[in-house]
């Protein structure tokens, strides 16, 4: 494994949308290696938990809007890493406001590199994209070579973004990275519903005792990745030369399927209960079937392994949202 | 071969950038045909040219912008075929300006979409992309499988501008094909420079007795399809069921380097001469190497074949530019 100590200790690094779920993880993480953290949002979220507030009290918090050129401009200037994390999620959502979509998350990504071409066009800059991009997969496990075929506006767009970071990083010099993540769930997701995770709306549902909605069967086969895996494979990814100009699948290469994860959740949680829906169509429309990340290229270049099983990963779930 | 006769005799069809190169052969051959052909573009040419008039003449002009929603929503209402042409050229210039190249072609193109979905969702829509999506080739000819690695802003927009046109086929019903077009030229190209095809640059340049100029030693062999087969390919796109949610790839099939194609013009010409200098940067950063297409599907599918060699095209423009 890398040596984080030594890489991002007095490190200044930068976690734009680091307040989101992913965000909070990745600082949180970033400033127990000693890093000096700033984090950009556009949002500070109302309920400040005991657990929100001693990440938020450690780091730098920069409120902005990803498309605000001027006030990004100013926070990249001085950082040697970024973690390129802002942008809106919700695949279903994305189809209803397309326009919305692509102004945050593709005219938001470019105002971002613009700013670090000009500014900073030597920093090192990790992008998560979603598997999603592979649309429904034509073969399991899915590796980086599947076929690309996005079925909302959100995968195009993330396609795009990603897209950006490589051109960038070739045209510019900057040192960028993308990691097309699985389905990423753990402490800190404070959005409700499904467009926040779906393992997440579940275990919340059962700790809360609200019931789990299933749509369908609940048969189809996911990916889960613990949200500590995804953390350390992007922090592994920033610091390692190679992983420059690369795309990188980040899963835990396990399927569990939606009724498995129900039922463990419900178990985890010692209550909830799954109550069986049919499908809705915005859902269905999108619904790409099973998929398993294949990680063998992350595995060997990046020297990165998840280490969170299903069952650790949602008992500390659910230990956090007790807390 | 499709009969087009039969096809687009009296139906409504709707040119966006109906005043640009393809999209004035494309008014102009649709026309002939007995279509009620609409052109929507936002720039009306100042140097007004009796072959232009021709054109101009017969059909309907909608002076907007496509991201106008207003004005497009009431164009595209009534129509029963689009070919969606209009949008912003130039991959180097795409680089200096992307946040620009977003908004005419992502944004643009999203508000034609959005307007058809609600106004007009049984429509059947073309829209050309580019052989820029392949990046530089690992191999040729180049298949419509071949992985997708866009080197400029403007072909990271064309490939999502793409998946814009699939999803709207599979979620809104919308009769979308892509076609993924080589380099095209031939008569009623009237902007000037490399933004708008090298061949008609060269053409341009040898007819009006200006120096061509190479960049580097010429070797790097192009697939130049002549407009008129271009413009084929898209109305047999539009009027086959079976190439609804499709993506092809259009081109000549057949290579030409760029010196060849250099002394070519000058041999047609008859006059000009070919003056050779070093890669500019913003060039060399992008020049994607050899190139050439790999159009069986388009034969198999839409029946279609190129029917203009290098040679006659060449002589056909020539002879557009001395009139």
């Amino acid at each position: 494994m890398n040596n984080h100590n030594t890489f991002y200790s007095g490190k200044r690094v930068l976690v734009t949308g680091g307040l989101g779920f992913i965000g909070l993880n990745t600082c949180a993480r970033l400033l127990d290696l000693g890093a000096e953290v700033t984090a950009l949002d556009n949002f500070i979220p109302t309920q400040i938990t005991p657990a929100f507030d001693a990440v938020r009290s450690r780091l730098r918090l920069a409120v902005a809007d990803i498309r605000d050129a001027e006030k990004v401009e100013r926070v990249v200037r001085d950082q040697e890493v970024i973690f390129n994390l802002a942008g809106k999620s919700g695949a279903a959502d994305s189809n209803k406001t397309p326009l919305n979509d692509l102004d945050i998350n593709c005219r938001g990504h470019l105002t971002v590199l613009e700013a670090c071409r000009t500014f900073n066009p030597g920093v090192a800059i990790v992008f998560p994209s979603s598997r999603l991009v592979y649309g429904k997969p034509l073969y399991l496990p899915v590796d980086e070579k599947h076929p690309l075929a996005p079925e909302s506006i959100y995968a195009a767009h993330k396609l795009a973004v990603e897209n950006y970071h490589l051109i960038y990083g070739r045209l510019h010099g900057l040192k960028t990275t993308v990691l097309r993540i699985s389905n990423p769930y753990g402490p800190f997701q404070t959005g409700e519903g499904r467009a926040y995770g779906i393992a997440n709306s579940f275990i919340r549902a059962a700790v809360s005792g609200r019931p789990i909605i299933l749509f369908g069967d609940g048969s189809q086969r996911r990916d889960y990745l613990y949200i500590d895996d995804l953390v350390e494979a992007m922090l592994c990814a920033a610091s390692a030369p190679q992983a420059h100009g690369r795309i990188y699948n980040i899963g835990d290469g396990q399927g569990t399927s939606l009724l498995e994860l129900a039922e463990l959740a419900v178990a985890t949680a010692g209550q909830g209960e799954i109550v069986r829906v049919p499908w809705p169509e915005e859902y269905r429309a999108i619904e790409t079937g099973d998929y398993l990340s294949d990680i063998a290229l992350a595995r060997n270049e990046l020297h990165w392994s998840p280490c969170t099983g299903i069952h650790e990963g949602i008992a500390r779930t659910v230990g956090f949202y007790r807390r």
